[in-house]
């Protein structure tokens, strides 16, 4: 990416992370295409046609990380690899109603499910997978944990309604964009470092920590995410460059266009995104008066602040391996930008 | 309804149930409208479209009585009205997804809440409603009610996506009907029975029992159900007659017609239901084609022979009050035709 200058942001990686949970997930994958599973052939093709896509598995390795930091054991507990089947099945179920609900094409590099079986089917496979989360969490035995996804669930749906609700809103503010990626992002990211610390038995002190850092994680992976919306390729980026912007999305960096803009550019926008009243040539125009604008930096500088907070969220951790790599994963989520 | 012989079935009622448990009633529907609410007005809005328009909280009731049947005590153990809540809430749930999934129009006598808010805004809207139940459910603190819940969840949309991936299918069979069936309605009728045994602590052999009361109940209704779409008005019924044959879904009293109408109609049946080809009139003419061979008497005698199982599985209970108003409502399944 080109349009913002990288000199001043850290080199993150995700790579350490995957390296030292690769022997944990590998039972995290195991459970998740055991419990995907069904006699009903659509139900475990759509699941596959989006789990085996890949993704970087973020928030179940969030929740292998968090449990392994908090029990020095060889290996994580069972509990823990099913919590983090659990998380993932959440996210996939959510995101396979987003696509529904978005009219969303692309997903993960490959053509969204509901264009392929149907939004029928991508909202009720979608449900089976929320419901078998919750059987996988039941069996780990901790009522705790289950509270914190089954909130976090709740929470993200509020989040999305009140994003689509808002969604063409010109005068949405700051606090509440804010508001709407901390709900349907930052708080599934929380749930899952926070339950995994909490299945292992871990303190209260060290509970609250990693949720503090998975809240922030999230919040600068989502800021980087609505940046990449208007400074990236559909190849990099495994969904459509200019998606937010087509769905009239009134995320952080279209806002702060809007605003920077003022009156020169008011027509265009309202037409755009108020009226959905696009051409093709368009998103073009859009991104480069977002870019133009400086949006995309102060963006970043968001990001890298909520980065900044999630890697000080740790610092009562023992300076270990496990450590250390979710500090990189923190800078990861800014730096995967550049 | 006057197009089967109604001389030879029982008479039953739901009053009787209703009545008894009014004031239990009184604490779960406060549950529903403390429990849907959101600082999201579109949350609040469309759930209480649904939920207020009523119905008759069947599902709720079943739990309630369960745990009445299990634990003489003078009112129901809050634990139970939490579980309660939480099984309409999952109902509630599916039905939003379903009229999206279905396209349908009308439901409990009002316009389907996707038509007004939008098929978005009811997928999650639908999500938020599941999460909160499983919230209510871990505040009874028990497992083995959470785990009976979400076991029935999945088993509910696994059905549904059956259903849909069969729906247009000419040669389905009887006893796939009968798969779908309970997988889509009487897994969360026997789920409701069996949790309200389980949190008030009733034997195994009471909770096995409710178990089977609920599942073939729920195989009764929805028997009855079907027989209702080629048999009634939109005003019995609350949704609107011929819905099962426009959507050709493929229930048992098409599927009996269809065999015993033979060659004469093959052609017909082709077009309306597996081509879904219809004209206005063809409702008419595949109702008196339904009526015509005998296929509602058929359905309505396999319904009571559920109901029937449904009393047998409460012998082993006091003949009390609660089991009485629960028979009653087994033979209701199948009066409320008449």
């Amino acid at each position: 990416m080109d349009v913002v200058n990288v000199a001043s942001r850290p080199i993150g990686s995700v790579d350490r992370l995957v390296r030292m949970a690769a022997q944990d997930m590998v039972g995290v994958d195991r459970l998740i295409m055991l419990r995907m599973d069904s006699p009903v052939p659509v139900i475990p093709a759509l699941a596959e046609h989006l789990i085996a896509a890949g993704g970087k598995r973020l928030r179940p390795l969030l929740t292998v990380a968090a449990a392994r930091l908090c029990h020095a054991a060889a290996a994580a507990p069972d509990a823990s690899l099913k919590l983090a089947a659990a998380v993932e099945f959440i996210h996939t179920a959510t995101l396979l109603h987003d696509d529904v609900v978005d009219g969303s094409t692309l997903r993960r590099g490959k053509i969204a499910a509901h264009l392929i079986w149907g939004g029928a089917s991508s909202v009720l496979v979608g449900d089976f997978l929320f419901a078998r989360a919750f059987e996988l969490m039941v069996e780990t035995g901790s009522l705790r944990a289950l509270n914190i996804l089954a909130h976090a669930s709740s929470v993200i749906a509020e989040g999305e309604v009140l994003q689509l609700t808002r969604s063409h809103d010109l005068s949405l503010d700051q606090a509440t964009y804010l508001q709407i990626i901390q709900a349907k992002t930052a708080e599934l990211f929380a749930a899952a470092a926070e339950a995994g610390a909490v299945v292992v038995g871990a303190s209260e002190t060290k509970v609250q920590a990693l949720r503090d850092y998975g809240l922030n994680l999230g919040l600068a992976f989502q800021l980087a995410d609505d940046v990449l919306d208007y400074g990236s390729t559909a190849s990099d980026l495994g969904k459509n460059a200019g998606d937010d912007f087509r769905e009239g999305k009134a995320t952080l960096p279209l806002l702060l266009a809007m605003a920077r803009t003022g009156s020169a550019e008011a027509g265009f926008w309202q037409r755009t995104v108020g009226d959905l009243k696009q051409t093709d040539a368009d998103f073009i125009r859009a991104r480069d008066l977002v870019v133009g604008s400086g949006a995309l930096e102060t963006c970043l500088d968001l990001a890298m602040d909520y980065a900044a907070k999630a890697k000080a969220a740790l610092t009562g951790f023992d300076n270990n391996d496990w450590r250390q790599s979710l500090e990189a994963l923190a800078d990861f989520a800014v730096s995967r930008l550049a």
